[in-house]
């Protein structure tokens, strides 16, 4: 089953809602409430085409893997010219939800930021209970589904930012959706990137270094997973630098695909120039 | 004016509901809605000793800045048995809506903690406006007010956690409360801890190496700030080791007191043993 989350342009007023997706039919079907509290189906059926695509779960917490794909922290030592390793433990970071964009949104990179603005294609994890130390074993019954996500990161930055928060959670890096799958097979998934329609990397899921179970079993020894909570898994290989105008596509098989394009400031934003946002 | 979050445990199905405090008075104004969208007043008036205290806010995005005083790096630097530095800039930091507990509540150290579980007095800052690229001269027009953080840590995970999540962000380790207080004096305010009515640390808020309007400009550049996002501002001094039965009570000046009481569980928890909580 597809959850998505969606605005009606034509219907401002109605705000935010869930649906359920029939994406070969090119359409949803309308609910009221939440799938991770109640709801209940309306009977309303929309075309996919004429709606907007929301991030599809705000977050209570909001975590990411680090480097959690050997091929990605072989990049790294490449783009920081010093060894780094792969994490001797599952330690679990976090990231902003004022970073969070949806499908088809565009990922703004400011003036400032630097040429090594790249993309890290993931899978994520949606918590669906309320749980506190599970086990391995039944970690993944407290899985909702699965979405994509791309965290965009500014290499340069992420070396001088001692948090991460800049080089991480500038506003619109985090794209995520466009929808949760309840149904995948971990095993045999993929993950493709393609820029402007060319694929630039491709890896599978179970080449993590330690798995979503590990992860989830790990982080509830200390944590309340919560639903609605999301879990960022990592990225494999590297990205090319990007550029203004690129699109950037992650697909995930039995999920679908998130699609966004980069836009490159062009001047320094003035300081109060847009001091409140609409 | 004090803002604050509770629940009625003599009417469990009213939920969580905000209030107007008057603290002097022992009572408090019930308001439909919130005072970060709309709220209107209903003439109910509670007995302030009757209700549950709740955590003020849920915040969208939870920043937390680190070393902003130097008496705090200094701290540091002894428990690390290494010099630690003072930021070079103001770079701010995450933690976990998981971790948050209220005023009251108790501090759960789990049974393989170490010894030196420590607490962190701090001024939050809650946000009131949306706002980006607010100039420092600006920033402080977008904060709906202050309240009180206890950013526990454990300082012997922190040298081996990567991010942090575990030292910081374990269940119950991010007291705030017990109220908002939207008129202070920043200059003439001072932080006062006690353990067990001894006091233990007291600082100046004016003693901070970047100040709040700082901070919030800073951040403002690359990520939007939000109503309700809350940003805590960092401690002084350090901390004794806590030990089972210690109350940690925040003072601070114009704003209230946060107390909470430190339990250290005995016994490790098993895998399974509460896997899922109510």
């Amino acid at each position: 089953m597809r959850w998505m989350r969606f605005s009606d342009p034509a219907d401002p007023k109605a705000g935010i809602r869930y649906a359920i997706v029939d994406a070969s039919a090119g359409r949803l079907e309308v609910v009221r409430g939440d799938p991770f509290v109640r709801y209940e189906t309306t009977g309303a059926v929309m075309d996919l085409a004429t709606v907007r695509i929301e991030v599809p779960v705000i977050p209570g917490t909001f975590y990411a893997v680090g480097r959690n794909y050997q091929s990605h922290v072989d990049t790294l030592t490449a783009h920081y010219g010093q060894q780094q390793e792969a994490p001797r433990k599952p330690d679990i970071g976090y990231r902003a939800n004022s970073a969070l964009a949806a499908h088809d949104d565009d990922i703004v990179v400011p003036a400032d930021a630097t040429d090594k603005v790249h993309y890290e294609g993931e899978l994520v994890v949606v918590i669906g209970k309320k749980v506190r130390h599970v086990s391995e074993e039944e970690a993944l019954d407290c899985i909702f589904g699965y979405t994509i996500g791309n965290d965009i990161s500014d290499r340069n930055w992420q070396k001088s930012d001692r948090t991460m928060w800049r080089s991480k959670n500038t506003d619109t890096w985090k794209p995520m959706g466009p929808w949760i799958e309840t149904e995948v097979d971990l095993d045999a998934m993929e993950t493709e990137i393609l820029v402007n329609g060319a694929t630039t990397s491709k890896f599978r899921t179970r080449d993590m270094i330690y798995g979503i179970a590990r992860y989830i079993s790990t982080v509830s020894r200390n944590c309340t997973l919560h639903p609605g909570d999301v879990l960022w898994m990592g990225t494999a290989e590297g990205s090319p630098n990007l550029l203004d105008g690129d699109v950037v596509e992650i697909r995930i098989s039995g999920i679908g695909a998130l699609r966004n394009r980069v836009v490159r400031e062009t001047a320094p934003t003035a300081i109060a120039d847009k001091k409140e946002t609409p």
